[in-house]
């Protein structure tokens, strides 16, 4: 039975870390599990946004690391499935629907890493986030080397990396990890509320803004300036468009279909 | 008659949005008439910064949609004038002057954007900031994709972009956004001060600063490390260099010439 | 007599600017001695991290401006000694081991371009941060263009750059530019206490950390993902991942030796 369950509901696809027996350790069966829920989401037209949960106490205290030990000794990479979308966002396509995340007591390691290909994080009170790898000898290979000096500021995250120490949720607060900062046990509703939020908007706007912002960051602001207006047109054109000029009309929330 | 007034005064240009009535919505024609103040301050041998403010209770509401929606439906772009800068920065030069803005009450959607390409904000206690794009079908195609992410954190910028909610004065300020935020009624007064700080500035450095700072951002950092120097050797020959000198030496504020 | 000492202890080079009867006025003898000190760190073995602090109430008041002034003009850029790396790290390689910085009192114009290259900072309480340049006719050639915008924020630094104006050390811990800010005096023993956890950690992950992250900063996230495996395969076959590992089982301290 897979330790990743998942549930669409309403335009989300909540994908669930559910191993609270061992404090929610990732087994390469349940990377390939998150991926392939990933893929999904990706795909499938009704679904919009998706959520990222965990059961229990900890979001997670980390790998599985004898189980993962001989996939890193081989160096071919993380085992991405066919049809799946890798969950540290370090090969392969991106999900082009946003992902809101909810977490909670440890955050270690590859709590962190997918945290961090996410577009929106709840995290509760008691959250504990550590990159803790210098401390067992090795190095963080899921994109905190990447993501975390850009996203945490350079000397915030590797006063963290380099030390293996952990931090609060206040602190990532404080220097833009999280957005927002929960009661214990409040993490999945708020989460879920932003996701419903996403859920709620133009589906064209929303995936043409993870487009642009994407190539920003990538590619640079000249080459993504030149898209904007691309875009643009398309989205101008939609049914969407047309209902949400009328409903502002209307002063009412618009329904939005997705074309 | 412009709902744009400029005035210049002291070595600032001063930039007015002033169509309270209608909350500031923006025209095609006052897009037009900022993008030729900007042209004039890039151009003027006396001007050394520019300051943007908007007459009234809030900076503005946003756009004139129904003005914009053939604009935006025929794909071309914004409709910059000759001899004008593009306010959104997004296609054409940059403005080699700094740019200081003041926002107040609503400071939604192409207010938000526009700050993006300035060079310091101050935003009254009761703003309220917004990108509302995709709660009307659409997309922001002002650059908020591009430099939201960018200057306030990727998920802190999505968090909003991608859910249309608004945001705080002290929000902005917390993530970066804003770098005073002062009682309403008194940004204008606020951003004048910094932007008479900017022209007292020695004018050979400030756009020395201006173009190594966006060289950097946009070319990186080996790219502009290699171009410090020459423009320092200008500089450092320049009379306000040695009026730099001996204003140290004579303790007092020193009065440079932009030579 | 060098004003730049330097004392090895523990895995731990301190280099320390000893001139506080000058303020610590930086002179081009110091800047080689610096340089020479971070090419000793680089190359030894034995050293796995650098601490930078200064003696006296103030780190630093700027430069001796007559004696770099001709090195300005001529335009060469800064006098890096063979075998030395280059302190504002503007040309040359980058130091491969991480920098931790204690800062003080003055901490002026070359004391941010030389933190703005380390990678953990500690601050006094009473530090007062300020790139003055722009009031002496000037402009920062030390590296502060490029990095002050991309490490506190755009529109953060260019307030500070082109006006000249001190900022504070709350404004820096706030902006992201210190990681802590401590009592007057305590400053030192912060950023040694940080020092010792990083020469604790795992050598072989703290320089793959510096590498990678590095990489994802200057030929950005892509780039930087195409070599996270290679390293990780490395370090997964050291002597210290397996004392990683074992360490973990028998819950002590590991002690990594860097092979």
């Amino acid at each position: 039975m897979s330790h990743i369950k998942t549930f669409a509901d309403c335009h989300v696809l909540e994908i669930k870390v559910d191993r609270a027996a061992k404090l929610n350790a990732l087994s390469p069966e349940m990377y390939v599990d998150i991926c392939l829920a990933l893929g999904e989401l990706d795909r499938s037209p009704d679904l919009r946004v998706g959520l990222i949960h965990a059961e229990g106490k900890h979001f997670s205290a980390g790998i599985e690391l004898d189980k993962w030990a001989p996939i890193f000794a081989a160096g071919g990479g993380f085992p991405l499935p066919e049809g799946g979308i890798d969950l540290f966002a370090l090969s392969g396509p991106r999900c082009r629907k946003p992902l809101v995340m909810a977490v909670q007591g440890y955050a270690y390691t590859w709590t962190v890493e997918m945290m961090l290909t996410t577009d929106v994080r709840i995290a509760a009170e008691d959250t504990r986030f550590a990159m803790l790898e210098v401390k067992r000898g090795i190095y963080p290979c899921g994109g905190a080397t990447l993501r975390l000096p850009q996203q945490m500021g350079w000397s915030n995250a590797q006063r963290y990396l380099l030390t293996g120490d952990a931090w609060s949720a206040a602190e990532s607060h404080r220097t833009g990890l999280v957005q927002e900062v929960v009661a214990p046990g409040e993490q999945y509703r708020a989460a879920r509320a932003v996701a419903d939020k996403i859920a709620a908007a133009a589906p064209l706007g929303v995936s043409a803004i993870l487009k642009s912002s994407r190539l920003a960051l990538t590619q640079g602001e000249a080459v993504a300036a030149e898209h904007i207006f691309d875009d643009m047109t398309q989205v101008m054109g939609s049914e969407d468009a047309q209902e949400g000029v009328r409903s502002f009309m209307e002063r009412r929330e618009a329904a939005f279909k997705g074309r």
